[in-house]
């Protein structure tokens, strides 16, 4: 199991679609490993499927240690149940229980054909792996993060609407970092319309100098190993077609809705897991107000305004008992000591938020 | 002069006053330590007077140690330069020169009088032991700290203007910690006339259930060891005789003025060098927006609210170019990980806050 976990955290996590990172290694009758094979990514084969191929006869009567419990479903590629049992496979070892009401009762299929199995060793960390796409197939929607960028004062801009630069350059290529780990990137069409944003995840290339605030940043070139988030657009409002979230640097999807719970669907049915909201206040104070967010993480400035927009809009929150409450999972300092970064997790998220973090991101 | 810091720091650094905290070691001609003291307050002996008294005769022709250079100002007591040159005492070694241009110069004196004097050894380490002190001598008015507890997003209270609890009863302890360590808090007559506060330091005694936010908070009684800091209420409006403030808890001085810049020196002018503004966003924005507050000390929630007051009030700022910026010198967890404590300090502090704080606090 330790060879199959490893081979399921060399999956590509920055690949995006709705698919776990999966790892298998098939033994033959005596025990001896000999092959092995890890998810590539949706469309492309099935963990089993790959370590099948590569053991050949060698599996009859051998077994397969898998991370995840092996699927029974007909999706892109065939059930790896099947594949099993066709290749004579007489015992299979599985980790994590399928979390998918479509593509469970593996188990179930497989002992019907008289393959033994056992379930549920080292389940905890092979979750770990997958905590995202695990949450989306319980929840039936994407995990949702919320990112904030305010002043120690809660402003995300000052009265004249500028806001370039409240946080320091390292926060901002953390928060690219965060675009990078999730599957879409949504903002609000005010955020568009007011600052045409890209949007697009661009880690890394955020050094621009203090002088010239901006200058590096914008030119940053998309990363080629990045399989760039898919660009949501929320709400209603018209936007012009030369805006730059319509450029070919990533996919761009309009949700033409105000509904958040809609709009996770509809990017649910586009394979998306975990979704970055962005942007801006009336979007956070939406999916805020819907229960729908999971986690905030805030970046905060030791800057002070007095007066500017604020980081989260309207929720129609009257009295302090109706606030929203979360709890602090982390807290790290960014670009040496300069910004704070909180996250906090909201009623829905679990304590593993923070371990899933470790790992994936 | 370990000897002698080590007395310095016994002081008690919650007695109100414009003194600083100071030790004294005398040995005799042959160099043998024979008495010591320290100062104990505001109108107290000074500490080489207190130790000259124990020495008696010894100390003629001998060497005084002091943390801080001796005074040649006839203040509340005598000036210790004359004291020393009248107990015969043939050598002065000292650590801090005396930053109070009044009482400055006793350096000079000595020196005049035929005594070697010695200055500057552990110079850092002795002004850190009376760092607000110091700083009130140098700037010509008291260390300014502000506080604030907000939520994540900036609020102070919800829209109803409920406040109970947006903080944790372990930040609101730590709060009462920080009044213990200041001169005087001050608050707005806004906030007075909204919330009745009795701005007392009531340290330790937050134990209240969350079941009954409020009640033991309420009921805490002063501890009978604390020098209660100066109540300041800085505005002009009428306060109801009735408010908490003005019960016999501690001293309450109202500035009757809209100044900070007035404040300050009516606050200095009665021996504060150091004072803890506590709201409410109006008292924040004026000290902020003259320039006038070194430390903000922001007690943050995993709370978001979306809307209600914010806690900083409009300080003029139009465009994010004129941002008050300043400097995160410490992040804290408090009640095991419910709240986070963020220091900054802005303009006009230095490093040695930080320093500062782990020794006085």
């Amino acid at each position: 199991m330790e060879r199959a976990l490893e081979l399921a955290r060399t999956g590509d996590f920055r690949r995006r679609g709705g698919n776990p990172r999966v790892g298998c290694v098939v033994l033959d009758a005596s025990g001896v490993p000999i092959a092995d094979g890890h998810h590539r990514g949706a469309g492309e084969p099935h963990a089993e499927v790959v370590a099948l191929a590569a053991a050949g006869s060698g599996a009859r009567g051998g077994s397969a240690v898998v991370t995840l419990e092996p699927c029974n479903h007909t999706g892109r590629t065939g059930p790896c149940t099947e594949a099993l049992i066709a290749a004579g496979i007489s015992r299979v070892i599985f980790a994590q229980p399928d979390p998918n009401p479509l593509a469970a009762d593996g188990a179930q299929r497989l002992r019907a054909a008289g393959v033994t199995v056992l379930s549920g060793w080292r389940a905890a960390e092979a979750t770990k792996i997958n905590f995202k796409w695990t949450f989306a197939q319980q929840h039936r929607r994407p995990f949702v993060r919320l990112k904030l960028a305010s002043t120690l004062d809660g402003r995300v801009a000052a009265r004249d609407g500028s806001s370039r630069w409240i946080t320091s350059a390292p926060a901002r290529a953390d928060g690219h970092r965060l675009r990078a780990h999730c599957d879409a990137v949504l903002a609000g069409t005010g955020t568009i319309l007011a600052d045409d944003p890209r949007l697009t995840a661009r880690p890394g290339k955020s050094v621009e100098s203090p002088q010239q605030p901006g200058a590096v940043m914008e030119e940053a070139t998309v990363g080629g190993e990045i399989e760039q988030p898919i660009r949501a657009v929320f709400g209603t409002s018209a936007l012009p077609p030369d805006a730059m979230i319509f450029d070919d640097a990533a996919e761009t999807v309009l949700l033409r809705t105000r509904s958040p719970k809609q709009a996770l669907a509809e990017l649910r049915g586009l394979g998306v897991s975990s979704v970055l909201i962005e942007g801006g206040p009336g979007a956070a104070a939406a999916f805020l107000e819907a229960g729908l967010v999971d986690e905030v993480i805030n970046y905060v400035a030791p800057v002070i305004l007095g007066s500017g927009p604020a980081a989260v809009g309207d929720l129609g929150i009257d009295t302090i008992a109706d606030a929203l409450r979360g709890r602090i999972t982390d807290v790290r300092s960014v670009g040496d000591g300069t910004d704070l970064c909180v996250r906090i997790t909201t009623r829905l998220a679990t304590a593993d938020t923070k371990i899933d973090h470790e790992i994936e991101e």
